[in-house]
């Protein structure tokens, strides 16, 4: 185990109609802010009619800035940076999923500097201040309502970047499942496929002595097996979502990893691929995955071996661990077409012609490695892109 | 899962030497503190020598306040309180287990009020503010590092009694595993069974759908198991150390109560026992948890068996659920043996003559009942202390 520093502030507020509270919560911090959100979802659910009856109750005052995109773009950011500004407005309140909360992010580190934010994305500049940010979820994946991270695009270069800073820990956020009945059932399997994914960045590591963090890993990724299929077979399942919710949170809230080095690269891949075709982030991560398992198998048998006997119930076979090992992840495999997703590329209508492409982009021109539990550089991705195509 | 607020900003700065780092989070509140201790140990061990320093280094002037002793008196409270008016104290910094850490919440109430602080210990008063408190922690076992609780006791009349609030979870506790190396090994082990009776008052709930908390304690319980024989074993098993005290944490930081609603009737049983025979807290808990276990089995057979399954590996017998059940609770009493505790009033040399008193007390005489998962009457409590004699 390494030696680390864990804090996270976010206070979660959960339950049926929990946004109705989201004046109290606002109130504490600003009676004059930033309402963000993206398209006309929530006017059409109701959900904005009861935000704003909240805000209105507690005497907070608000400007709307709506449309925010997937990969939240950094001229929308622009905007809503100017209006806290010339309005000095005292909190952000996104109203969405990850996007709008990784943009609600951007914009409270903008409104408090004096340059332009995407400084801070590309390392240029460092905040020191961020205004307060409150969340309102809508749909479970990203993790964002409780996380230090906001990815932004730049449409100039189609550059996307991430940035993590404690400063930009939600204040508070309010957890409905009832508000994820209305998803769509494609979105929910790329939102649990992302939730695995950020659970499976994390087990894989090269750090010993981590097998009460292990186990944590393990629980809330059989947590998310287990329920799944339940809100795909029925979108109204309360107790389902409101555990899928809550393991949403907690597998990308920073306590998972305390301790630990996570790996990432299957992340950085899915970007490459995401970056030149128009696929969900999820969608993606069920591709790369798999195959980026199959490629770094032999790193740490055993830990392949613990995860496909846990996680996936595969019987153990001291004689052939990796027989284990495979089909644990051939179970993945499974879990994920049982969900509706296609595990190769081809599933997704991507031919293979610009594999060597991505893999160029994603090492810089093989000048520097990803992952952290196998460094891969060019040649590597370019291998685990074709045993995805 | 039922509705629920969390937060827990605790900042947790965990590693070797962290101790050495106290100093720059301390200056952050405040550059004039209370340094709160209970005997001379942190003195010979020279714990104290790194934490002045690091005080010193960072221009931080501290008054000195020990003597904390198990089950904290009021008395050093209003001591403390006194000091921190008089002095204008801004933090209270407690080096050490439990003991100290409650008593330090204790004065950062007192500190910030008119009255007795004792009138907010028995609810004839609610506090709106508290100095930050920062803890050192010596001994995993309490959890209050991370905690809302402190427990205090009034030597006049000794009442023993605990408040909870938000206002008095740790700024930051500092967590050095190596500061465990020295600990006797029945403090090990009585600090192990209250680590894990924070895991099973949690665990047995009428709660339904809660998986994903289910999983997250029986993860925790499984690492308890595993690493209490290392550290018994290696008092300097740095790696199985460190684990076990981050688990010591989380099992008490709120977080695995999530939606549910803990039982805690084993936890005052306990306190009568150890009000009227001086008996280690843990010591009294591996005595009470069996009996109230046998005790309320039938309340969800099925609940004792996933959780004999799960963390204690009895194999489903699906004909004999009851025999799966027993066979947990066995292994739970081999495994407190196994540690070098008893599971009986007698190995603690407590006869059986006050029990009845025992009873009577612990339900107000029988005017109150305890416990949520089976809400216990006198005639309850007596038959399971009549089962643990």
């Amino acid at each position: 185990m390494k030696d680390f520093e864990f804090q996270n502030p976010t206070r979660i507020v959960f339950g049926r109609g929990a946004e109705e509270k989201v004046g109290a919560q606002v109130a504490g911090y600003s009676k004059n802010i930033l309402l963000h959100f993206g398209g006309g979802s929530i006017k059409a659910s109701g959900l904005y009619d009861r935000v704003t009856a909240s805000l209105r109750k507690a005497g907070v005052k608000w400007v709307e800035l709506g449309g925010v995109k997937p990969n939240p773009r950094l001229s929308l950011v622009h905007e809503g940076v100017k209006l806290c500004k010339e309005q000095k407005l005292g909190l952000v309140l996104a109203v969405g999923g990850g996007s709008v909360i990784d943009s609600a992010k951007a914009i409270a580190m903008g409104a408090v500097i004096e340059g332009d934010v995407w400084d801070i994305f590309v390392g240029k500049n460092q905040p020191v201040s961020a205004l307060p940010v409150g969340t309102i979820l809508t749909i479970p994946a990203a993790g964002s309502e409780a996380s230090t991270a906001s990815v932004v695009t730049n449409e100039e270069g189609w550059l996307k970047r991430g940035f993590n800073s404690e400063l930009i820990y939600p204040r508070f956020s309010i957890l409905n499942p009832e508000l994820a009945f209305s998803l769509p059932q494609f979105q929910v399997a790329c939102g649990v496929t992302d939730i695995m994914a950020h659970l499976m960045e994390r087990y894989f590591t090269n750090v010993t002595h981590v097998s009460f963090t292990d186990r944590l890993l393990e629980a809330t990724m059989k947590t998310l097996i287990d329920l799944a299929p339940k809100v795909l077979k029925n979108s109204q399942d309360y107790d389902a979502w409101s555990e899928l919710m809550w393991a949403g949170t907690i597998a990308h809230n920073n306590l998972l990893d305390t301790g630990r080095v996570g790996d990432w690269a299957s992340h950085d891949i899915e970007h490459e691929i995401s970056g030149i075709y128009d696929i969900a982030h999820g969608a993606g991560l069920a591709v790369v995955f798999p195959a980026w398992m199959k490629y770094v198998l032999h790193q740490d048998l055993n830990r392949f071996v613990q995860w496909s006997v846990r996680v996936w119930n595969v019987e153990m076979d001291v004689f052939d661990p990796e027989a284990v090992a495979r089909a644990g992840i051939a179970k993945m495999e499974d879990f994920f077409h049982s969900i509706g997703l296609g595990t190769h590329l081809s599933d997704l209508g991507i031919p293979s012609d610009r594999i060597d492409e991505m893999a160029d982009k994603c090492t810089g021109g093989n000048t520097r490695t990803i992952g952290n539990f196998v460094k891969l550089g060019r040649d590597a991705v370019r291998e685990i892109l074709l045993l995805a195509k």
